[in-house]
């Protein structure tokens, strides 16, 4: 018998911390969940009981623990290969892959921006070139995927995938900030929204009383 | 018979692109390389040539596109899955893993102030805080493979993996910028430094002749 453990942040701003979380979910994996309320008094303490980089999601599988949502994902493929994680021809698993990198290290812009702030609604707000030039390039990856890999589903590569998991976050913040998108981006966050353990993340996020003042009012 | 060809960008610069180049040679896979020297008129549209985010490096293997510097080395460990790119056993992989991950996504303050420039050597600036906060956790990290993981070879996990890949640049910079080791850290940094790929990288780099401003007078 295995144990896995998923050390997360706040749900209602921990966009990393989602990632991880929607998958193991998504593939029906059964974890435990250790939820850290990030930027409190003690939390950085708390969070280095378990994380050796200081930062969440981290994940403990019997005595292994992996931090980075990303190498986290890259483990769980390899214990559970049986498991729909990415597509399985080389080359739409090829550019899977590419586009989680990407989501990884790129758009920092957007992040900075727009963090994410699942209970908030402030649409309207100046778009800034820099943050405008990642969302065109995340769209652009939304319809490119949809158009060549999406039949046979509504993510995407068709059926869910780690790729959406990643973008997941992002999401949320099109929405909170009043992103406008078209039929083919909107009809995928709708579908990604309704992810029963989407609504489940979104409702704990809700209940969610401690904010973080940086978070909440991003640097513009 | 497959055909491999890695696009790199200047030697001299572009810390991406020595990462999975460094990789495949130490593994021995024989490879074309294709060289656009970056920031130049016309870079862009050649970059773009190959690449969906109009970043180097890319792989093409056959009719595969791969993009992004982790997701070349995580596809390049499943199509040749023999060779020896991460430790075999589930915890040092899995913290290889995880320190690939954190390479990939963090750092962005000594990236940012010590860009990798092979050429130069301008040892003693100031080094804001946040800068030396990177630094401390990459002799950190390289302190802890070391002495857990790096028995049985002169690398983080003893003989030489992809996380040796993904730190090499930050051994140019610590050069270049003088940034002052310990025993543990410079030892290492010799070794890396030491490998005839490397050596190979570092004396391509001297010789190429364009210049990126924004590489040699990094914002302070
Ligand atoms: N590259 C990391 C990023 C993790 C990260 O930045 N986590 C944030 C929360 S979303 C965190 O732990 N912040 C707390 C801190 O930096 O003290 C990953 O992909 O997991
Ligand atoms: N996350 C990417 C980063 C790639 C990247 O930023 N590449 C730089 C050169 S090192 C580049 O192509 N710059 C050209 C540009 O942005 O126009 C990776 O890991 O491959």
């Amino acid at each position: 018998m295995t144990s896995l453990t998923l050390v997360i942040g706040n749900k209602n701003y921990s966009s990393w911390s989602l990632r991880p979380w929607l998958a193991m979910k998504q593939m029906g994996l059964e974890f435990t969940e250790i939820r850290i309320p990030l930027y409190q008094v003690g939390s950085s303490a708390q969070v280095r009981r378990y994380s050796p980089s200081g930062k969440v999601p981290v994940l403990l599988h019997d005595e292994i623990t992996v931090w980075d949502s990303l190498a986290i994902l890259e483990y769980l493929i390899e214990q559970f290969p049986a498991l729909p994680w990415l597509p399985l021809a080389a080359k739409p698993r090829a550019i899977a892959r590419s586009i989680c990198a990407e989501m990884h290290s790129s758009f920092a812009n957007l992040r900075q921006h727009m963090p994410m702030n699942i209970r908030a609604y402030v649409p309207g707000g100046e778009v800034p070139a820099s943050v405008q030039a990642d969302i065109t390039r995340i769209t652009t990856i939304w319809h490119e995927c949809r158009e060549a890999f999406g039949m046979g589903g509504n993510f995407l590569f068709g059926a869910f995938t780690i790729v959406d998991a990643m973008y997941a976050p992002v999401v949320t913040r099109f929405i909170t900030y009043g992103v406008q998108l078209d039929s083919v981006c909107s009809t995928y966050a709708e579908a990604i929204l309704a992810l029963p353990a989407m609504q489940n993340w979104i409702a704990a996020a809700k209940h969610e009383t401690e904010t973080i003042e940086s978070y909440t009012n991003p640097p513009n």
